[in-house]
């Protein structure tokens, strides 16, 4: 951690940011050849020990070394992590497809999706139980019935099943039906919900959070992995930007960097990404193509009626069109389907 | 509510279009004179009806015409909202100053800060119990323990007191002993814990998103209202753009834009808002200049040794001289202090 | 167009800003079923007479329904435009590599870098000769000595060339030796060059500003059209976010999009998008992947010794590689390298 | 500067960074304590040495501690700059109005403009001649035309007028005729334009690009600097952020930054910066609550006929009760009007 000063600050108030420095446990190295007095610690504080020398009156910025996720990074493991999930594995050769419809609407028409999403060549059927709504005035989700209803998708199926819980108080409900929990961009920094969701014996997909840096998004994860529980999955799933002609920016660079930085696999959600049906197949591809190790796309066996999200699901015959056609990227990219 | 069709969609399809459209119990305009052919929509349909319209084929775009809040809206409720808490005025002529320091660190540094915050003139005491912090390294509060120590700092004081709660879990507890209960930014759209608070007997006072719109930030503030809570403070506390040099750009506009869409007093966090302590005071008088009802301000007997958020925080005599300063601009734009 | 009366406005200010459309020459289309009042604009008015509107006092907002731009758009010309550049054909079927260093540095470093380009399989050659630069006291390019050196390395290695123009000043040189010029993301709304280059026989590769909307972008590209240049290509090359860790973020769902609205050819520009070499490989991927019809990327001989941007430049044998990486994925989409 | 190597780089790596360092003239320092090898540059590198470093393979990142910007900062200058603009006192205790229509849309209108914007209490007359506008079909100025009606107006009012040049062929015909040249915000970056217009005799007011971070907003300051002209007045103008309710969003929290890092004076414009005319007054207060030297504001004789931008401007008696409530904010900060 490098610790700039104020233009002119003086030797005593760069001897008042040493002792500081010092209280916390670290040595202090004088760095010379800057116009500023420039401060280096010998070690890698974290979060507080910035904050509480960004806070004095003669220095001017506080600038990290080391990236402040542990357990997440490369560094602390370098192997890519793969596991296993309802019979799936995750993060290995194989790219898994994810699909179903954003909300559980009722029994009928889940399990006609179900059926349409595993004829299609679905790995995991997803299904929203919960489902966080930005008007209070919304369909909110048909929560246990809904679970018991996805439960019953699955035994038809044999597909394994992942759903969203969106607090704590149904993690433990939720973790007896289904086999992969997701976390919702909404709740990426729902910190009481990570470390309820770090002490389940589940893996857990977590959405990056529409506002959320690369940075912030690992140490989500670590919150989980610090918690005890290792098998997790990223999925980027669009930034909110300037740009509003999508319904959020998909940031596929992403893949790649959080690739290199992290042994975690990284699915990526084109449906949500995008707001646009039309855009979903060929964001498919570019994230296979970009190295992601899965996907998580919306299908309705009829869009048309859905309830919430409709925009941005794709009828099941196209869902079994794009995985014809992103089979022939996988295998450009050295990756089978 | 206005659907612009494809250009060169078909009869059929605009005949679909409408049919779907008759289905939700809503009555079609034809509007004609532009190259695509748009239909209006009799009515003001919500995100479910928009959402099922979009993801029709021959759908380019469904664009709302109305605000989708309704109780907390000025065409609902015409004055503004005033109402007491903790016996402080809020939303009235007086501009209410809430300080007090990020977190509670321990009975004897806060009690110290409570009675600096007292002596400076802040009218609420506020002080974090439960933190909600990127890293699960970090320090994470006190909990019930700091809930104790803020009841006795208001005996000692006199002054009511503000808590920020991290997850529905905690608000029966965190309602027992505060006058104010704080919705963070990362929780806005945390929508359970809306939804628990809207059935709390305090005043709710609700931070904006670092990514949400000002829609979005009076969508939750209609979670609370639906759920007959109308003790509501909005709390602009900075947006993520990519300017990095504040810590967030602090949305000075969002004040005379929400007084003017909603009825709800609105305050401003200039300490969070820009992460940087040198801004502060000029941030809380623009803020005041601008209209705003009240100011959150972070202050510190010792920022020096502050355990989180320390950057941001003023030293009591600097909050001492801020309140007079905030005096003259209060009382140059008809308010007082 | 649709205009969205203030809440309670009165039958007089209704009749104003009826009076005010019909004095711009259209029809109004009065459109009940809403709370607010609103009128539709009976044909497609332009920016001044949208910004005529909205400012008058009872006018909350003024919605337009048609995309601004004609020329570029698919509802004015279906099929995609294909045209020949250099000898290259541009928006067909194969996917076009430009490829080069960022700068000009040297004679000899240029055609050393020219020929390994060509050998690694590049269709056009890349190089600045003006360099836009953040800091005056950094590289500013050789002018027209770079120029010449460029046309001494078509010369030799028989690749058509283009290099980047930033003033109306320079378009009369540049085009003289140059095969297609190209407007940086700074000066993609600089309209005095753009009309310039409107007027030039050589096509135009046109970079989205960093906080260019999709929709700005062809306005951009239609004040070329509209001048009369036809030869336009489209090139994203990553928007300006909160993410940091790249140094843009590069939008590939633009790609489909643009597509979708436009007939123009959309190239990617990798190298600038990520500001990352490491991920230029795999963005080149998702690129081709989603559509792309060429691909812009920094190749130089010695990355090592470049004087501006060889964060992001591969070395030659990376680019080798690449390109046969690019060979699978276009296959895998029904393209051609 | 900082060079933070990649995790696990060999000594070798290290060796031929420290290399590549030297062979720019520098001393290398090595840091350690960090679980990466970091190396610390004696000096202050620019632009060039940071891309040729962040290039190198086994560079992680490369973390500049100096703000680039020499000329244009505090530390180069400790007192800030006052100068004189047609008679009028820039920087000074003052704070200074600059008001006017957006152009200049033909004399009769203009003049009744100009004489109602002095009645008001103006200082400076604005008015555009050369409008950047981003459809090809919108009303572009009326170039030399609006220069000689401008000038005619300071000759009835004796009010100094201001304009914005667009590109560099202009520049001479717009220094003739005006007393300060405006740089557009779609210009700030147009560096062939900065470099003449650092050698012209009058002073520059530059506003800051919807995109520029602000210290590349300083870095264009120190284009005019460096090429020789002293009197610039920086004006912040809104940014580009998700929030899409204000046109942009403008960024208060600059003004007290810009002044503490840089002596020169800042201005700001809330009716660019918003984009809604009702804002205007409560941003300008706040404008002046924050600091700011000075006020852009449109004002309009008959906002309802403007040909562009009505939307955000006031009419003339808006913008005299505007000045009455200025005075008592800038009366509370300490400042003249």
């Amino acid at each position: 951690m490098i610790v700039v000063m104020d233009f002119g600050a003086s030797e005593e108030e760069i001897g008042e940011v040493e002792e500081r420095i010092k209280s916390f446990g670290y040595d202090v190295h004088h760095f010379n050849g800057e116009p500023r007095a420039v401060l280096g610690i010998i070690g890698s504080p974290g979060e507080d020990t910035r904050d509480a020398l960004e806070v004095m009156p003669s220095v001017e910025r506080v600038i990290p070394v080391s990236l402040p996720f542990i357990l997440a990074s490369r560094e602390f493991k370098k192997d890519k992590t793969i596991f296993e999930a309802g019979g799936v594995e995750i993060g290995g050769e194989k790219i898994v497809l994810i699909a179903g419809p954003c909300a559980v609407e009722g029994k009928e028409p889940f399990l006609r999706a179900a059926e349409a999403v595993k004829k299609g060549g679905a790995d995991i059927l997803r299904g929203g139980a919960y489902k966080p709504r930005t008007s209070p005035y919304s369909f909110q989700g048909l929560e246990e019935e809904g679970l018991k209803i996805m439960a019953e998708a699955r035994e038809i199926t044999g597909l394994p099943i992942i759903t969203e819980v969106t607090d704590q108080h149904s993690v433990e409900i939720v973790a007896r039906y289904v086999d992969i929990i997701q976390v919702g961009a909404r709740n990426m920094q729902n910190f009481t919900l990570l470390k309820e969701l770090g002490q389940v014996d589940k893996p857990v997909l977590i959405k990056r959070g529409m506002a959320a840096t690369i940075e912030e998004w690992l140490m989500a994860a670590e919150y989980l992995l610090s918690n005890g529980n290792h098998r997790v999955i990223l999925c980027e799933r669009g930034i909110r930007t300037f740009e509003t002609y999508t319904r959020n920016t998909l940031d596929i660079s992403a893949v790649p960097i959080v690739k290199d930085l992290s042994h975690l696999p990284v699915f990526v959600d084109p449906s949500h990404g995008t707001g646009k049906w039309k855009c979903v197949p060929s964001m498919s591809l570019a994230a296979v193509a970009a190295g992601a190790d899965g996907l998580l796309i919306e299908v309705h066996p009829s869009p048309k009626e859905a309830l919430c999200d409709g925009l941005q699901s794709l009828v099941p015959e196209k869902f079994s069109q794009l995985k014809a056609s992103i089979r022939g990227v996988a295998q450009a990219v050295g990756r089978i389907l």
